[in-house]
């Protein structure tokens, strides 16, 4: 049977980082016209997603938040997700295409990869990209990401510290993201490989809350789960 | 002397990978409003980055193309930014903002760096992040860029076969981008490393003339200058 003749399409729409403004045409052109509207949401508090993008979303919408327990560093339990896709398939099958708001871009370190998967196989499902925060990243710190042939890569910080060195001493860039209660260990990487100088910490991307500082600057402690550290290796302007 | 107070903003605006809509707002406002549009072009045929946003440049903007010479993996001659920053410094003196358009994002392997190290220190500088084409390979592929924990990179082409192997052995997720002549040698890499079936191969993103496919059934041979091969270690469907 092809479920898909008369089903809607699923959405994974990219938000951008924070800044209404970094939504891109596209993502703004099925916001403004979705019938059902999902998103990530924490168990208490507002919905990120959402909140970048509260001023397009139509009154007229069927909203439908994925509650998302907050375990820092801790993978939520996939029910979620299955119960979600399950939810979701209902307005598929009515005919109804689903707009899935994701942080970013949904299939870089985001979330939208589990519903993917779950309806993918009977569903349309298009992805639209956005700017992720690393992009972002590069561009509140006013230093480029990459060049010619140098290699570009991101570590989580929640990863070992013996990997985050070898991340460090392989490429000539380097994003930290995740970097949460894994400042220090991050700090003392950058510290020991001599690139603090090189080292700019940044937090709540394209929100009015953002802080973009060099990395010597920050006092010791605990960072904001969206929280990422750029290291660049050779000297900050290129000729 | 400040020069800021009566001086244009230099806007490095990221337009995407092909897909006009793919701008974000920011860079749809920026451009509709410009008053001087510049952007890099070849010394035969049409500049790629204003071929993107041409629907939306207005009529009466004075446009300014940094022609810069095809020669595939060679850098050109920076005395061609040094007119190009020289020239756009009088428009800025005459109190006009520029929007310079660059293809993907402006920060991520893009010429706009060189121009903004020639400007910046005496103008006001905006960088508007874009979407880059690594995004947009996730979003074509249908694959996740990376997840959770996982280490993700991005590899030119021109590099060395030792260093290619390295990257691959090192990260859960790779982007080889600026694939062109490079094919054969990175489709050995891959090939060696076991991973051929991991492998998909991308060109012209976001444009009427894209391709997405897997590696494994691309033919012997070499591949556009803006052609990319994503690689994810983890089987293609997360759970």
């Amino acid at each position: 049977m092809d479920r898909q003749q008369s089903t809607g399409t699923l959405y994974g729409v990219g938000v951008g980082p924070g800044d209404p403004e970094l939504l891109t045409l596209k993502a703004h052109r099925l916001i403004q016209s979705a019938k059902v509207i999902a998103y990530p949401a924490p168990d208490v508090g507002e919905s990120f997603a959402r909140q970048i993008v509260s001023r397009f979303v139509p009154d007229s919408a069927h909203e439908f938040a994925i509650t998302i327990p907050m375990q820092t560093d801790r993978f939520p339990t996939l029910s979620i997700y299955d119960e979600a896709a399950h939810a979701l398939c209902t307005s598929l099958d009515a005919g109804d295409d689903v707009v899935v708001l994701c942080e970013g871009d949904p299939f870089f370190y985001g979330s939208f990869m589990y519903l993917h998967s779950r309806v993918s196989k009977h569903y349309r499902c298009v992805i639209v990209p956005g700017v992720s925060s690393v992009m972002a990243a590069g561009a509140a710190s006013a230093s480029p990401l990459a060049s010619l042939s140098e290699t570009f890569a991101v570590a989580p910080g929640p990863l070992p510290r013996e990997r985050l060195e070898a991340m460090l001493a392989a490429n000539e860039n380097l994003v930290f993201i995740k970097v949460g209660r894994h400042l220090e260990k991050i700090r003392s990487v950058i510290v020991d490989a001599s690139l603090l100088d090189h080292a700019v910490y940044m937090e709540r991307l394209g929100t009015p809350q953002q802080r973009c500082m060099p990395l010597v600057s920050l006092p010791q402690g605990r960072a904001p789960y969206f929280s990422l550290i750029q290291v660049n290796k050779r000297r900050s302007e290129p000729v």
